[in-house]
């Protein structure tokens, strides 16, 4: 019966991915425009940093739930990845255990992972480094992990404060990690695209010395608002 | 379409609430209790504490989410309140404002709400102490805020670490916060009620000096997982 | 040289004091009121923590600037306190060290001092919860200091993010510490009072079950806003 | 050979307890004396906070290294606990779960053991707290745990930030929580009783107005340290 | 009114500028330099980090005060901008949103803006890596802000725990930022080049091989505090 | 007495040193590797990050207990500092003042040392960046230190939650830090070198796309423990 109410030890084999083309089009783009063009939502913390400082990764999600000093589902993942996903992996608790290294790597893209998102631990990154394996994580630790408690793959997981479905569009780069739902990605990259179309023309005006406050029309909401200029 | 691919700006009138005579049930257990019977899932962060020592509560969660600094859908939830309803803040970002005070507990206890659970602010606690309203939150500030941004109310949100949809059983004590999905909330509730007939008896003999080694059994386990006794 | 460019090793014997009959009236309100009616500033972090729940002060701001591990200077400030000061205590860097205790607050006691308010630790909480001396803190610890680095008294502070000026009103509740400038103590009162006056109302009202939404007219704005209802 | 290495899965069955009486002296002093009597060491992290407000023990150490999410040496433990003990709990990493609650409490209670400290989480904390047994531990948190791997007993651990041998004393109270190794039990007892004799009448001249200026001869070090006075 | 309590809503377009040729010379010392040299005062807390490893800027101080989850002042702040200033923009509450990025760094930097300081977040880290922007800041974080809510420009501000005048010569590196009222900018710059000039010797004699304790005279002191060798 | 009770004031001039075999075998291998080696035990805090990514280092400890604000035993450390030596410094409370910089380092290096783990901040890190010195800390921070306190140097410290003897071996990497109790420093090399040895040959099935759950044989214990596949 706990099973059904908690959904641990559980693997789901068969998961709807995002369309292939949406998360092409998604991997153009930076995190900063993907969040802004979904209207601001859909961000992990700001604590998920990238092992190596110009890693960067685009892929659909392969969720995992770990239990905290245990890794034993990350080897349970490697069977479910595809060529193009990602590893998700979030922790029942806050554990910065390093969960993952070299040989997972290795593992993970021989079977097509293009990287991970780990609200937990990760070791070896001298050598994810050299391979270019791109990582983010909540934290570095050399502490390793047993492989003694269910948790699972491919459920609904909550991810440095963000939800995550199996088969999610994740972006990742140094400005941080955005989630983007299946079935809004070609949306999302549709809104990105107008918004970096855009953005061209502001940088070639502001870098001429116009300001913001002209380009955007500020001025008039600024004074509705109260702003008083004094000397 | 921001808004389809965000659900921010939306509030959901018609919510499937938990049963009624589950969540009485519920109500009767502690929270370390339905966490254990359902499996060890379902608890908010730590940080989520009592804003006075013996606060508790259960009921069915109309949920928030709030932007950083604002508290105008507060307002808005009232009206989504029925007896026997808490309200599910979360916020956007970590933020740690006051975004309640007396006023609105005074509205949402007229509105027939139990309580409150914040991942952020609240202030007038002396008054909330003695209103005997009782909230859970992640920080006491005096810090006000504003009325200018949308966020919804009654759609899934992810809370201290908790994914709350409208409608789950939330029970809160000295302990914590526990979410119990509302579709699972009678099998909860039974799964309570037999862990908490076994405890009688043990804590009998723990009273007693039976060791938990001997009573769980615990000895050969342990040997054979090879702890060692030395003098 | 150093003296004039850092402002440490200097006490300041004569400072302007806000107003007598301000700080009289402005002790008369709870902090998150007066923060409020002076326009949401002016308050220090929310980890600044009560020793005791019921705990509450306001007086006049003698200043302290203390080096980590050393308290010489809660010595130094004990001789310019006057009736109805309360000593606001700041430290050059993040620190808990218990720089405050039993003996301290019947000096300050004696010297007339209301209460302290400090950014570091404190400890015999237990003897000055009996004392009935409130303090609001970063942090509780019985670990002791030294007497070997000047700081300063009298000069202005930045105290748990909040810059407070000798003389300044403090005010201090369960909800936080509200600085109060002296030159605007009388403004602050009065602006307290105007929002006080209108609460009482409020609260009638909301407790009859009438909304924020209509008593506060956001109805059109919401709407003007987005905000859309679902079912 | 890893646990000659690692001092994982051992017992300790018999260990040096500090002397009786020495424990006896000690547990009527505050940690705050405690400390100050030793030279300012032996302290705990500030983090460890009591779970009710006027928790106090004092006895000698049975010491657990815990595994992070695994209570199983909890259970162990117990065995070993002699009249007058309390259990110190450190854990290999950072952990907020929830080790211990009611029942192990009535349990260790059983076996002579006058409380618990603990880097780690406690959950039942409202039945620990009607059964007055006093706990100080970095978190209260309901989530459970599981009995799956190996610590030790008695072994040598650093418990918030100090080192605690087993059969030390350990003192806590609302300042905190003090290691006085066994060796210097009695010369810490003995320290502490000449520190407290000399309060009594230092607080009776403070409280008539006297100065720590001149009562501690401040004022000349603090002139020659470069201390100026400036109006 | 609440305008004159609380310094919101105002932009001041004269300020008092540190002198040219003071801020050039300490435009050569490094951070922890300067910090020495005038005392050891000045630093913003150590969580201010480069956005880049080698980044580095000295300039006078344009502020600005923001309002969390709104950058709409940093579009106010770009027309107070001349030639050799930086900006520092505090937060009235802790917040790590992502106020800045690569659009508002090409109109920063056609304004003659050296860098930024921000207690907050930044994003298009990447842009502004390659652009050479010097930024120090609290965070990296994607999420976008909205442009609803007044703050203030060249108003005093509290950023990262040091109060800032607008005019105050910043001075930032790898070692953290420091603060320089632009009164003493000449004072702290001569004696920063006093310092330096004496660190050449030294460590050439530390090169060779003399100890600290020697060169210093540090045995003396040493052994009158008390300090025993043993074998 | 204080001194018998509390360790203060005390160098330590003859210690033991781990076997120079052992070390040198020791600093062949990374910090995960040995880490494992010796059964998951011995790592310190992963808040210890090194000052540039590449930064590594293994050695003989001498260790120092530093006072908050204060380097004096930094000073005193270095004529205790043979070839081979690093120096491991942990203070008396939580505190990131910068205790070292590039002088220090240029003395420590003409003595022998190899690098510095510290469990506080340290400055100058582009000079010991160019220096190649590297060094592990809990922070950088520009603030500099006093020289008024005594601590100890070769005395038994807890630096960043792990115990270390002076002449233990110190192996840190971008992975984190070890420590290796000089008397088992030759057995922790072997068993490195065993796990090592396993390693090349996993990484190549792996690298085919053999899975961990076959190659490690997983699939019967986790079929056992309940893991279900569904579709």
């Amino acid at each position: 019966m706990g099973a059904s109410m908690n959904n641990l030890g559980i693997v789901k084999r068969n998961i709807d991915r995002a369309d292939r083309q949406a998360v092409e089009r998604l991997s153009r783009f930076g995190v900063a425009t993907i969040h802004e063009a979904m209207g601001r939502v859909g961000l992990m913390q700001p604590y998920m940093r990238p092992i190596y400082p110009d890693a960067q990764v685009c892929g659909t999600a392969v969720t995992v739930l770990l239990q905290p000093g245990d890794n034993w589902m990350m080897h349970v993942a490697a069977e479910q990845i595809q060529e193009g996903d990602l590893v998700v992996a979030a922790c029942t608790v806050d554990n910065t255990d390093g969960f993952f290294g070299d040989l997972l790597a290795t593992s993970y893209r021989a079977r097509g992972a293009k990287g991970l998102i780990i609200d937990g631990g990760v070791r070896d990154v001298k050598d994810l480094t050299e391979m270019r394996f791109p990582v983010f994580s909540r934290a570095v630790s050399a502490r390793g992990t047993v492989k003694a408690t269910l948790g699972s793959v491919n459920i609904p997981v909550v991810c440095a404060g963000a939800l995550v479905n199996p088969g999610d569009v994740i972006v990742a780069d140094a400005d941080g990690v955005v989630v983007v739902p299946a079935a809004v990605a070609h949306q999302a990259a549709e809104a990105a695209a107008v918004r970096e179309a855009n953005e061209g023309d502001k940088r070639a005006r502001l870098a001429k010395g116009e300001l913001g406050l002209d380009m955007y029309k500020m001025r008039e909401p600024l004074a509705k608002a109260g702003l008083k200029y004094i000397d």
